[in-house]
């Protein structure tokens, strides 16, 4: 267990006014106590308080943790809630997780058990944000098995294949260098496909002026990876290779101004306003990145909206895209991590067009 | 859209005094109006008032339905819980889904959307308990694929054939008798393993006078089927039989009681006696059966806490089993259909004891 971990989160919690939360979400759980489980329609939490206190609720279908926290132990047919109700402090307002369902949150609120209920998962969010020296190793390592899979996946671009014969054979790949699995169905598209963010790899054959779309990620010790790359199979036409160093410009330039204190907001923009001057801007239709960690989406993006200011251990995608419905679609994404001096791009895969075949 | 089931929940909630009830189980809303969406992180809902009123709300990114239901579409950076809120009746109590998310229903009170706020899934699980014309259909349809899949299963029992071998081919062979995939993993086990509720397959290699417990569902056109049959290899110790022949009288005399009035916890004491009578009621660890449908586990069981009367319509299961841990395992599995003259077993796999090699 970590007891840092739990403390930025109760710092989270102070800047909040919030003395008491309940936090349910198994992988934020597995963060702090290094104790999985999965609950599935069962009650499970954490219950944290500003005093020090930390209590597992725990049904004895689960394993034993084994670290130091109290346990309260339940069965399916005890009045569990009541349990929790207990060592919640009525008199002051509690954090509840996100996630955590009515069926759990409405016995509490009826037995008046805290004094108000507020959406406290943003202690925790904002905290697995920033990634310690031993989650940045994890999320290095797992970046860099995706930059090897890249090389071989590449490989699979040959005449006659389709989508599917290439996404089929990505896990094994994976798994052959030491992945534990995917952080998310690999997305493989060919051509006009590329253009379609719905589009899942299907029996589309290979044709000659293909983009070749490889938006894929590996799951290794906890953390993910993801990245995307675009290809050309055979040739490209003028206006996709154009297309494709406006992309490959505006990664390049989000990237370069990363450091601390730079507004998220302004990636984005940096990102949006080179991809408008070459008149694509209606068709980079998402925000530029997303926080990434033991989710493949975590809380946090870069976009717009977003007017955090970057700080070291940050680890987010930038992932800039255009897409021409009916024709191509491009799109570079890397995984960054902030640095005291700027950024370090976990992914080393190259950005310079390719043409295979 | 099928308003006969709007009806019948409108009616559950009509007994408990409920107005209104905002629903967001997809399978839920699948059922109630044929459309289905899978929703993630983002807020989906169908509300239901007594007066016949009926809206989804709809992210932006969703698949518009195909029905008359009125919708309210927004986007991830409208104020959407603001827009449910208005639809709302602020002077009735409102039911909610169990499985509402707190970052959703905490908004609404904040919003004091209604007058209180009471976990109302009941009126929808009660609902789906009771399967319609259409909905038989289909679950012995993906019943009768597993009686076919089950003589397949057992043709693969051969010396030196891992548990893991086994349960590798049964995707192929539900997909080849029309099945769309699992309802759930299968459970493949030989000898002790049998005995552990929390085996998953494994490179245990068969032995003789190994039990073979194969408990397996597909899942067809939305509906699950779920069967164990327990075989032995070459040989079986006299306890063994007597423990298979204990288990199928408790399977057979529970199945013989099922008629609509019957108590459902009658039928668990009448399993459990039989069982106990034998010797075994410490071994029998679990109860008599579950509720199916669309999920593979519904709401509703056939236990000893439960004092449901079996209705026409009704599907569940019965499943007794003995275990010895360390040494055997038997369970004998049906999914049974309350009719209006009793019952009938949706499995017509054989259930005498069977000795494979």
């Amino acid at each position: 267990m970590d007891r840092s971990r739990i403390n930025r989160v109760l710092g989270e919690m102070k800047k909040r006014n919030l003395s008491q939360m309940l936090v349910c979400d198994p992988l934020s759980i597995y963060y702090l106590t290094g104790y999985y489980n999965l609950p599935f329609e069962r009650f499970y939490a954490l219950y944290l308080h500003a005093d020090g206190a930390c209590t597992f609720f725990l049904n004895k279908l689960y394993y034993p943790p084994e670290n130091d926290i109290e346990q309260v132990w339940f069965s399916d047919t005890d009045d569990y809630m009541a349990l929790v109700a207990e060592r919640i402090k009525r008199t002051e307002t509690l954090g509840v997780d996100k996630d955590l369902a009515a069926r759990f949150l409405i016995p509490l609120m009826d037995r008046k058990a805290a004094a108000g209920y507020v959406n406290g998962s943003v202690c925790i969010d904002i905290t697995r944000g920033i990634k310690d020296k031993e989650e940045q190793e994890k999320m290095r390592a797992a970046s860099a098995v995706n930059d090897a899979a890249m090389a071989q996946f590449r490989k699979l671009v040959k005449p006659g294949v389709t989508e599917l014969d290439i996404a089929s054979r990505m896990l094994g790949i994976y798994q052959s260098l030491g992945a534990d699995g995917y952080s998310f169905e690999p997305l493989v598209a060919f051509g006009a496909n590329a253009a379609d963010p719905h589009h899942s790899p299907d029996t589309t054959v290979l044709k000659d002026g293909d983009c070749v779309l490889f938006d894929v990620g590996c799951k290794m010790d906890g953390y993910c990876s993801d990245m995307t790359r675009t290809f050309f199979y055979k040739k490209v036409s003028d206006k996709a290779q154009e297309i494709y160093e406006t992309v490959k410009k505006a990664n390049r330039e989000a990237v370069a101004q990363i450091s601390p204190g730079v507004p998220l907001r302004e990636l984005d923009e940096t990102a949006r306003r080179i991809i408008t001057e070459a008149g694509y801007g209606p068709y980079f239709t998402h925000r530029l990145g997303h926080f990434i960690g033991m989710a493949e989406h975590e809380y946090g993006d870069v976009s717009g909206s977003n007017e955090w200011l970057a700080e070291p251990g940050m680890i987010f995608s930038i992932e800039p895209g255009i897409y021409l419905p009916g024709e191509v679609g491009v799109r570079i994404e890397d995984l960054v991590l902030v640095t005291e001096e700027g950024c370090e791009v976990l992914n080393h895969a190259p950005r310079e067009l390719e043409m295979i075949g």
